[in-house]
């Protein structure tokens, strides 16, 4: 069998021991898995951040991969715990809308934890990546099938998606994420593009409007421009990202999560 | 043969290559070894916070885990190298405290590791994870008997390792650790409670008083209560923590290492 | 065989998802390779910093070592992806100077990598590390010749690589990098002390320069004189640095990379 591969990403940081310890809990049942840390720097409790890194990530990495998502402030309490087939993946976490990207697959198949005999015992009230989490995903890539985790659930928590709307001829969507590189990347995919019509703007005639700066046609690299240019181009996402060609252009035009971007063809 | 585990704990960050290079120093002796980052942010030279960190996180992990701990402002000075067997795991690290932990089980075995053979030649003087206590991690983790790598030690230097202490009706101990969500972990373990005649206070009848705060009850989940509320409750180390419920009670309550928290049953 | 062993050094830093999807991608191409972090918080674009970090960390690892060094603000442009072998192991990066240090082998052979079937397809624009850079250091581990990568390069750009010089009885090198602990690390190796004729001198007669200030001899470890005091040593990786015992010996003096540091015999 191929080495299984196991990703992880919460709000853990890395100066705790929580990241290693649940490394530990996976070692345990599956000391096999590759296990892959994509971040831990989700600012605290902050899923939307965690569930976007997600969306974003996971489809990046190979059929078969087990995403191991963990930003949980309800952990101890009712909520439940989720394992999902979805896109050719397995995904694991809590029952908060984390998951959101997995749901997306209408083929998706949601499972609620429970059978005990996959947690670690005794289960606390305060650590379920530890518990619950990190042994549900290394069971799974040990082999256990979905199934076997737990009743189905048809009913997730969904979270607040932010999806770009048309109007007036201009495709509208927001900023997501700004990355280390000071990259806006926005919620304006190419499928966004085409179902909103502009799959016949090329490159030269689409104008991107974010912070009050109308940035004219897609560039094809950060490099692609004089140093300092701020650009518009579709990133390795698949997004729609505003930059600055070698500098920061989310601290240069004040841009932040949740800011508008607009999308249209020039006249 | 299980695929081994080695645990890695240090003050080297991550920003330069330090951690990395100790990383492909136990590949060129066991490659097969799985080393967990626990973690690199240990404040430079502060021996008490790793060995705090080794004692909450060391009994998460499997039997037979072998654990590398390197704190070492000594390195290079006559401070010799351990290598210890307690607890069913195996710790290797400077002679300065930071296996504290270790050597609480009564049945500890140490030994001091002098032996080249089992070192990376030639041996810096201000390298020795790389050269001296990496190595020695992954020859045990490759098999080595503990007994091979040098003579026994009966008198480790031990850190202060601040105890709880009971007066007058109140178990007192202090603040150990703020971890990344702002919640203040004590020594106040169950242990420390049993002993000090207090188990049987239940929940309900127990109360915690810390930064001039006094909270009523424990908590079972950091989720129990509503948002902004302050809690005790016993986190997943087994030890007293306060928390606030959605926030940081660090930073509300300007909690930090060494101040003291009592623990008391309600009149 | 042997399980292979990738290093990765890059300016992603570990907020996003970047690292973690070139993970991703490796483990896609070579499953059983053990992929070492050195380090992602090379400053964003500062292709010599990584240089430097490739140039002490690299010889650290076993032969047979790829190492993966990705600074890239070329990436989508005409700049060539970099395959080479020099020292006894692999190095893959882009063509701007990153790679400088597998350069200084005479024997170096170098290769582009252009060959689309050693690539992950379709290669963006944007995000070589996963497309290009990645999956090459994968089919390298993987058993692929370099030679296969595609053409032969003679003439690689070369980062700006500071040399010492030797004046009037001096050895002046400059601060190359300083580290978590506050050490700075310079240029001044034992080869370029033996070339500029000081291998007579003793650890005692030596004298070093820097910011102003001038320490006589060499100590032999950072723990060797008393606390706070002012060190010249030869560090881990055969360089001379400048310490302060248990403390920050930069922030002390206000030492920072490009900052001149003069060796001579004590007369």
């Amino acid at each position: 069998m191929r080495r299984p591969l196991i990703t992880f990403v919460s709000d853990f940081g890395r100066d705790d021991w929580f990241a290693g310890v649940v490394h530990g809990a996976i070692h345990d049942v599956c000391p096999e898995a590759d296990v892959v840390d994509v971040t831990h720097e989700v600012p605290p409790g902050r899923i939307a951040h965690a569930a976007f890194v997600l969306e974003v990530a996971a489809p990046d990495f190979p059929p078969g991969t087990i995403h191991l998502a963990v930003v949980d402030p309800g952990v101890g309490t009712e909520r439940r715990a989720l394992a999902v087939r979805a896109h050719g993946q397995l995904f694991v976490g809590p029952d908060n809308g984390i998951l959101e990207w997995a749901f997306a697959d209408p083929a998706a198949e949601l499972r609620s934890v429970t059978e005990v005999r996959y947690m670690r015992i005794p289960v606390s009230r305060t650590f379920h990546a530890r518990d619950v989490f990190g042994p549900a995903a290394a069971h799974l890539a040990a082999g256990v099938p979905l199934e076997r985790l737990g009743p189905r659930v048809d009913d997730p928590i969904r979270g607040a998606h932010p999806q770009p709307r048309v109007t007036a001829g201009e495709l509208i969507g927001q900023v997501m994420f700004v990355d280390r590189f000071g990259n806006g990347i926005t919620n304006l995919t190419e499928a966004a593009r085409c179902a909103a019509g502009f799959q016949d703007g090329t490159q030269d005639t689409i104008e991107v409007e974010a912070a009050d700066r109308v940035l004219h046609g897609l560039s094809r690299a950060y490099g692609d421009a004089p140093r300092g240019t701020l650009v518009a181009l579709i990133g390795s996402s698949g997004r729609l990202e505003i930059a600055q060609v070698g500098g920061d252009a989310a601290e240069r035009l004040g841009l932040s999560v949740g800011d508008e971007v607009r999308l249209r063809l020039r006249k």
